[in-house]
Formats: structure tokens, C-alpha cells, sequence
């Protein structure tokens, strides 16, 4: 089994303890928040990390009504710019927590005003040592190159930051995700199936919008760094909006379609892709009923949207492990990639 | 000549005309935003528009200092958030500003405390209507379905918006514009030429960073409307963490390298691309020497970083028109779209 597919199965036991560890600092940076008054949260982060920033973008938001900022860490770094950080939270999110421009971001955001936190899975790491806070995730040590428990767990720390900084997010039902993954992973069987059908794929879309809408990015990351596939990622909304006049007869479209406020979107759009005949991958639930996917990945169990981004990027992950493995690809080594990567 | 190209050799004098109409107006704004203390500035979009409103994140924090969030519409129009806008400047972008989602935001932003600006080509949309104060592109009718013109005047408002709001811009730069683009129009002949070489290309990246970064989702939403490519966007600095892995010999990857803070990096890539055996295109400066790009499209003419992004898409829009062309497609008539589509 590669060390991928390995990760991947380990993420209940990671969510679980990352969740445990941290509930309790949760519960008391909800204190502190309540008499910070933050206007602004803006989230620094690249590759991978940067996924988990998106789902963070949204969920932040929506959670709890303060605007959130994903960053564009050029602007910092290469043109210097001095932002008005008052009343803002910054938090970097890093697996290593050692990405030399992200650490730039964070030192020039605090001089600035800001109050700074890090998401990262290494405590003893410069973004740790350098921030005002840190939320750990206990992912274990990340061997695979193409990153999966460790996106998970930023997922699970985001949700905590969630709950502190409103009143939206129940950890009851936090509580829960891991279970939720459980559920999720025993799908591997039947997508090793499914991944034969793409053995020759070479391109895709991957489609989702809201809260998975990070998750069409961190799938096509996935499909890129360890299948080749080019792999484009949209809104299902932006996608209308251009992209959509390439789909052509068998063009494979991969939709997150998790029942909530988002599904009613991707099944007209699914509709759409049928018209024009493209084959579609649905990730989806068993509640639910789309005859028109060409393939369907149901995950079991009643998931509120609102939680469902952890588990619903699982069969993902599984898709892009099996496919690498299915096109003679090791998923361990994928070429001109390291683990850290250092970009300024 | 197809509609898309002769738009695209309208844009000089669209240009002029927006920035002649609306400078006086934007000197008066800067007056009003002086006792406002704008503490962010939030921009809403889809598709073209939306590309518009990335190169304003960049420039509106590069020039202003203040920080920016690209709003994430369906978190107000599925997820029903409440934001706390107070002290925040809302700007809706759309050509015809007849977006239904785009303008359900703005008037929830307006509800929640926010001032609201529209940029639009349509004087009498709903967008003009339910804004408190509305900058018109002057592009002139868009008769192509490929938005060109209207994206460089969106981009020639959101300078005369940077200058309102800081002390980085100054017209007599922003003036010069215009000119570069007469300049960058002269390739036309040259690019003919060259997109022979791509008659057969399927998929495609485009990479840039910083002020051009939204120039390289521009360019690649050109190339997926008018040429059916699937073209990736990526940051260089994202490109490194991952997607690279996908490049192998031949992999065709376009790259904004104009001179300024970005091109280093730029060049690191276009090195690192040239060791994988890929095929690069650079659309650069006859400045600068690239001899590792396969391709370059150099444009004449000193052009300081910060007002490039207008002129350094031109050619751009001309390979799109071109190529579409040279595939036998028609660019005025993409597949599957329509001028105005809505989504909510």
C-alpha cells in the first residue's frame, strides 16, 4: 500500500486526536476573541494549505459573520505593502509551518497590527514560534509527498477557530466527523473499481461550489501531483460563466454534490453536462437521487453541509491514490515535488 | 475580422474615454473616501469580471493599504451570511450589471453598513441603480461574447479607484496606458504567426504572479471560451507546490513575465520549465533577455510594473482571437454561452 493510501486511512484516528487536543484551547480562545473584537480575518497560506485556507474563507464567513481575506502573499513579500492590520486576526496555515514567505506574511501582519495564529503540525516550527498563538494539528508525521491527513486536520483546526470566533458550529457535531470518515473510507473497494474506467484520462474538471468549493481544489491537486491529469478547478457558478464551452462529448467532470444549500446548483448542472454528453463523477450521498452522473461515489450517512468538506474529500483522495496506482504511477513519488517547498 | 478581434483594436480609444469620463469623478471620491476611513474593501464578480476584480486585490492593497477580500458570493446568496460590513467599501464589478447574484450581494452589503460602488459598462443596470455611486466603463457596446475591452476598462476604473483611495497612482501613469496599448496591438502580425505553432494544443497552463497574476485566469478563460484549451491558472509561486508535476516535455505553459518585482521569479520558472523540457511562451519586454523561453511576444515601450497588467494582456486576447482562428473555431460564437449569464 503506498504511503498515501496509508495516510489517508489514518486520518480518523488524526482528526480524533487533533480534535481532542485542541477542543479545550478552542473553548478558550473563544474568551479571549470575545474581547478582541476582530473586523477582519485574512488567512496566509500556499499549496495544499492554502485548499484548507479556501474551505476556511468560506466557513469563517459563514460561521461567523467576520469578513475573511484569503492573502496574496506577493503583495507582502515582493511589493512591501504596509496593510492596516487593526483589529484583524492573521492566521497562517502550514503543515510544516516552515514556508519562508508565509513566516514573512505573519512577521510583517504582526508589526502591523495584527494578531497572529498558526494552523501548522509542528510545534516546534518557526511559523509556531513566531505567532502569537497556535492551533496544532496531530496529524503524525507527514511521509507522503501529496498531502492528505494534514489537510484534514487544518480542516478540523478551522473548524475550532469556527467555533471561537462565533456561535454557529456545534462541536457535537465536530465530534462526529471523524466517524463520518470512517464511513468514507470504506467506499476504497468500490472506487478501485471505478478509477479502471479513467485509467486514460489525461484531463478533467472538478466542480463544486460553497462549502466544498475548497474541496475541487484540493482534489485537482491531488489528480495533478500524483496522476498527471491536468485537472481544472471552478465554481459550478464561475463555470457557467466561460469554461463550460469546452465540455465536449466525454469530457470527465468530477461534481461534489453533498446534499445542502450547494446541491441543487450542481445537480442542474449535472443535468447541463449531461446535455452536452460529457461523463460526470458525482461524489455524493446515498439520500440522494442523480440519475444523470455517469458515475456515482456515495458516502452513507445523514452529514450536515455544514460538515461535510472532511468527509467528503476522502473518496476524492482515495480516486487520485487508486488512479496513480491503476495508471503505473507511484502516488509516493511524484516528479519535481518535495514535501516542502520554498517559495518567496 | 471577428467581433472579438476588432473589440480587442477598440480598446485604446475605450480606454481614453473611460479614463477622460471619469477621472474628474474619481478625484472627487477621494475626497469623500478621505472622511470615510475605509477599513476594507470588498470586491464582487463572476467570470471575466471576476478576473477583473483579482487584479484589483493586488492593486487596491499594493496602493492603498487597505486590505481587500474577493467576496465569495454564494456565502451571501446560499449560506443567507451576515457580515459585519461596517467601515467596508463594497465594490460590484459586471459588464452589463445585470448579474442576479452580484447584485443580491451589494444590496445586502448596503443593508449591513457597507458603501457600495458598481463598475459596470451599463449606466442605466440594476447594478448603477442600487449602488451608492457608480463608475462607468466607457468600452462601448459589447458585442463579443468574449469580454475583452470591458475587462481592460474595468481594469483602467480600478486604477482610478486605487488612486481615490491612496497616494500610489498617478494619472499622468494611468494616462500613458492607453499608448501602451496602441503599442502592444502592433504584435497582432507577429502572434499571427506564432499561434500556427498551437493549432494542435489541447490543454495548456498560464502562469504569472503579483499584478499580472489576473491576467493569467484572463487569458486562460480566453483560451477555454474561443479555443476550447484547457488552460490552467496557477501563481508561479502555487505552480511550484504541485501542479509542476504534471509538466512533462512538450507540456505548453504561457507565463506573464513582464519587468518589474515578479520577474525574477518568472525566470527561476521559465528556467526550471526549460530543465523539464516543457514549451514556454513569454510575453514579456523587449527589455529583458528570456532565452530559455521556446516563444516569446515582447512588448515595445518602458511600462513601471504597477501599470502593466492592461497593455500585457493585450497580446494575450489577440493569441486567443487568433488561435481560435487558426482552429477553425469561430471566437464569436463559443459553445454554449451567452453574453449575460445568470446564476445565483
Amino acid at each position: 500500500m503506498s504511503r498515501m493510501m496509508e495516510e489517508i486511512r489514518e486520518q480518523p484516528e488524526a482528526l480524533r486526536r487533533t480534535f481532542e487536543a485542541e477542543r479545550g484551547h478552542a473553548a478558550e480562545f473563544k474568551k479571549f476573541a470575545a474581547g478582541r473584537d476582530f473586523r477582519l480575518i485574512v488567512l496566509v497560506a500556499r499549496g495544499t494549505s492554502d485548499n484548507a485556507a479556501l474551505f476556511g474563507r468560506y466557513l469563517l464567513e459563514i460561521a461567523t459573520g467576520i469578513p475573511v481575506s484569503l492573502c496574496a502573499p506577493s503583495v507582502h513579500t515582493l511589493y512591501n505593502a504596509r496593510l492596516d492590520f487593526r483589529r484583524a486576526l492573521v492566521i497562517g496555515i502550514s503543515q510544516s509551518g516552515a514556508g519562508t514567505d508565509i513566516n514573512m506574511v505573519l512577521r510583517n501582519a504582526r508589526k502591523q497590527g495584527a494578531f497572529t495564529v498558526a494552523i501548522t503540525n509542528e510545534a516546534k516550527s518557526e511559523m509556531a514560534r513566531l505567532t502569537d498563538e497556535t492551533f496544532l494539528a496531530r496529524a503524525g508525521k507527514q511521509r507522503s509527498v501529496a498531502a492528505t491527513k494534514t489537510y484534514t486536520c487544518q480542516l478540523m483546526l478551522l473548524y475550532l477557530m469556527a467555533f471561537a470566533l462565533g456561535n454557529q458550529i456545534e462541536l457535537g457535531e465536530v465530534n462526529k466527523i471523524p466517524g463520518h470518515v470512517s464511513q468514507a473510507l470504506k467506499l476504497a473497494a468500490e472506487i478501485r473499481e471505478i478509477v479502471q474506467r479513467y485509467r486514460y484520462m489525461r484531463q478533467c474538471a472538478v466542480v463544486a461550489r460553497g462549502l466544498n468549493y475548497a474541496n475541487a481544489f484540493e482534489l485537482a491537486l491531488k489528480l495533478m501531483e500524483t496522476c498527471y491529469v491536468v485537472a481544472e478547478r471552478f465554481s459550478s457558478a464561475d463555470f457557467l460563466h466561460g469554461p463550460i464551452a469546452m465540455i465536449e462529448r466525454d469530457f470527465p467532470v468530477i461534481l461534489f454534490a453533498p446534499p445542502g444549500k450547494a446541491f441543487v446548483g450542481q445537480r442542474l448542472l449535472l443535468r447541463k453536462l449531461a446535455g452536452l454528453r460529457a461523463e460526470t463523477i458525482a461524489i455524493t450521498s446515498t439520500d440522494v437521487r442523480l440519475p444523470e452522473a455517469t458515475r456515482m461515489i456515495r458516502i452513507h450517512g445523514k452529514i450536515k453541509e455544514i460538515y461535510s468538506a472532511i468527509p467528503y474529500i476522502v473518496p476524492g483522495q482515495i480516486f487520485a491514490a487508486q488512479l496513480a496506482e491503476v495508471k503505473g504511477l507511484d502516488p509516493d513519488r511524484p516528479r519535481s515535488l518535495k514535501i516542502v517547498t520554498q517559495t518567496v
